[in-house]
């Protein structure tokens, strides 16, 4: 099974397109969890154990792990080796380099952590993108247009009037010959999330920034989505993990899970 | 003293530009060193000691460690507590993403390894590079226009015949209020290494691409450095690391060290 052809199976199955993002941020995790020997995990596994049945894919973003040093590294593995087989895995790490570094990075996230996936910036071209693409089974979420306000700063520098995100989303339809590249278009894009979805109709899209950083639902869905109502991962992070910083946090997290996914249903069922 | 002074200043003391990079493969380590119980910190140690006299800067390559898992961050974390205090310090991480993940990136590589500088990708715009440039005595080094052969996939997206990579620069130039912006331009490049210097001739550049990339050393010496011969390092890594894999590998990375240096020199001394 391929990389797209895995994710259009997992969300099927989970029937959800939910992306859970695991921002793991130590200082917002609940006071009682800081005295575990490694809070990080201790708290991951609450809220994978809460939230999986409500989810398609898990997103640990790397910056949160890497703050901690080594015990963010280790959490991290131990939360990998947590991860229920039934969902996907993407490696929120948006990493890009040079052919023979950019190997590296493949290693570490494919072979040594059992990712599924990987985020990619695509500034440094194809050299640093085929190390990930090797393999029809793992892929990449190449960065298209990213939900942050100075996106706008590079990614709509345009040449004769293509901005330069479509122009990197012709090349990564180029780059698909394995079915095995996704992009990533910010939520709070949604006139632009749906120029990219009929540009790039048959690629996975990682749709951030519902949730917390305020992207509209409806539009997103209606927008990003193919004409299946599918091939789309909608991530939050910090409006589902930190809805609740008692020791309710797990069940806060799971309703919050469960309302998101079938908010983005509901939304589906009307489409198709 | 603000980052541009600090890399000027360390320069000067050493009389040198090179910057030597880890890019610590533990496949290519020589073999009496992989029963160490740290191989890739023992062979760090070994280059550190050997090339310390000789360098200005020393860069980790962050791939290189990651792919190891908790045992190449640990790896790192010695070798970061090992670092002589005269020597500029660059993560090698070309890291980039939304502002709070942005954020916790900067506090792993300024506030855990204690890094002076991080390399960063500028895709994401302003947001992504804000958090590593608060203050003035640590700073980053900015992808412009990057070694690698793919560089020209998106680096030359031109609008109004300005290419991407002078426009980054543009915007990089403005970001330097606290002189803690420096870019990156690849040894590969010398024809447009000049018109980046042209454009920016306050900015401390770090140049990759000599040694195994191939570079020009001359041209790259030329064309990359400021009036007065300065403001720029030049980056080798396996040309001097991996140059030989025997016991003497030390004392071979110090002869290498030392011979680029002196080539930089000397084309340095003609030019000012």
């Amino acid at each position: 099974m391929n990389f797209t052809e895995k994710i259009q199976s997992v969300c099927r199955a989970q029937n959800s397109l939910l992306c859970v993002g695991l921002d793991t941020d130590i200082t917002r995790i609940p006071d009682f969890l800081k005295n575990e020997p490694d809070p990080i995990f201790a708290f991951n596994k609450v809220i994978i154990d809460a939230t999986a049945p409500f989810a398609a894919a898990f997103k640990p973003n790397l910056a949160f792990y890497e703050a901690q040093g080594t015990a963010g590294w280790q959490a991290l593995e131990k939360t990998m080796k947590y991860m229920p087989k039934h969902v996907f895995t993407i490696a929120d790490a948006k990493r890009g380099d040079i052919g023979n570094t950019a190997r590296q990075y493949a290693k570490a996230f494919f072979d040594h952590f059992k990712f599924d996936s990987v985020t990619v910036n695509p500034y440094l071209g194809l050299d640093s993108v085929a190390p990930f693409i090797e393999n029809e089974e793992q892929g990449v979420f190449i960065l298209c247009l990213t939900s942050n306000t100075s996106s706008q700063d590079f990614q709509h520098f345009t040449h004769d009037g293509q901005p330069l995100y479509q122009f990197i989303l012709e090349k990564v339809n180029g780059w698909n010959e394995k079915h095995n590249c996704g992009v990533v278009v910010g939520a709070t894009h949604p006139d632009e999330l749906k120029q990219v979805r009929d540009l790039a109709p048959e690629l996975p899209f990682l749709i951030p920034g519902i949730g917390a950083q305020g992207g509209d639902v409806e539009l997103s869905v209606q927008n990003g989505t193919n004409d299946n109502g599918e091939l789309a991962l909608y991530n939050s992070s910090r409006g589902i993990i930190f809805k609740s910083s008692g020791t309710d946090f797990g069940e806060t997290a799971a309703a919050e899970a469960r309302s998101v996914r079938d908010m983005i249903n509901q939304i589906r069922k009307r489409l198709v």
